[in-house]
């Protein structure tokens, strides 16, 4: 896992070898089965993950019971309650697992002393987040602009090979329509 | 105005005199009157902004000329099309004042140049970004499950002061309802 991890790394930044095993240090695995949560909305979120292996969901249930997706994250994306993890407040997110996972674990703690020990790794995560900022802004676009048809085309364009491992019920959720609304829809 | 810079830059990292010397020489200053644009849809972007005075807005214009609201910048903010800046693509967005404004500019390379050199400034733009990450993760939320007189109040109560400041028009853009609707809507 530990090359997979590096190479993850190394799309953004360099690293000698000594700095990689001083990263791999901080950073233990968990494995989890599918239908396990991996943060629960009222709980203290301490981590950050990075997916080995797997698929999982991060979402929000209404008071009706109606989930809203906020992200997936499959293999080489990171997963957490972000706004917990940055303003150490209660999740207001649950995590769960779509398929079975491995994952890797880093504390705040100790992600933040990689960011102040190691450049490279400051850069590295200002890349990612400003990478997710832009995407997330394209989906606001899309939310407020486009309509369910158009955002599941905008959908299966970037992430063709999320769904044929994505039940249809959590597409739904994560475009914003009834999976009755959802089957109308036409693959483009 | 870089006394009021070194201040917002401050409240996440800190710099020597030596260093802030450094970081400001990189940055110039601009001025635009009200109704200017700093980016218009279709052109390079180049450079990320700091508002110093003024108001702005990010928005998308869709076929039908309606207007869509990415982001307010005031003071101590930063706008630019972030998209176009990263992916060095054309600009999807516009974005114009809505009062007379007051800028530091910086160049994408100076910016990055700046990452790459100091730790802090690697470590600000990066805990910047995670901020803006977290907030538009909440906005998505707010667009998938809560309706206009909910996104209404939470606009309210995260931007009080800039409320004052906004055209009701735009407000209306921003929350993803009609002029009409928004007059229906009450203070709460």
């Amino acid at each position: 896992m530990s090359q997979a991890f590096r190479q993850h790394l190394e799309k953004l930044i360099t690293l000698t070898d000594v700095e990689f095993d001083y990263v791999w240090s901080k950073f233990s695995t968990k494995k989890l089965k599918k239908h396990q949560f991996l943060v629960q909305e009222g709980s203290e979120v301490l981590h950050d993950y990075w997916v080995a292996k797997g698929l999982l969901k991060a979402y929000h249930t209404n008071e009706e019971g109606k989930i809203h997706i906020l992200q997936f994250a499959m293999e080489d994306w990171w997963i957490s309650d972000y706004q917990s993890l940055v303003y150490r407040c209660a999740a207001t997110i649950n995590i769960d697992c779509i398929e079975d996972c491995e994952l890797l674990v880093i504390s705040a703690e100790n992600r933040e002393l990689l960011c102040n020990e190691l450049k490279g790794m400051a850069n590295f995560f200002r890349k990612k987040s400003h990478a997710g900022y832009v995407a997330l802004q394209q989906r606001i676009l899309f939310l407020l602009n486009k309509n369910p048809q158009e955002r599941y085309n905008r959908f299966l364009e970037l992430n063709p090979k999320l769904l044929q491992r994505l039940p249809k019920t959590l597409l739904a959720a994560y475009i914003g329509v009834s999976r009755e609304t959802l089957s109308r829809l036409s693959h483009p």
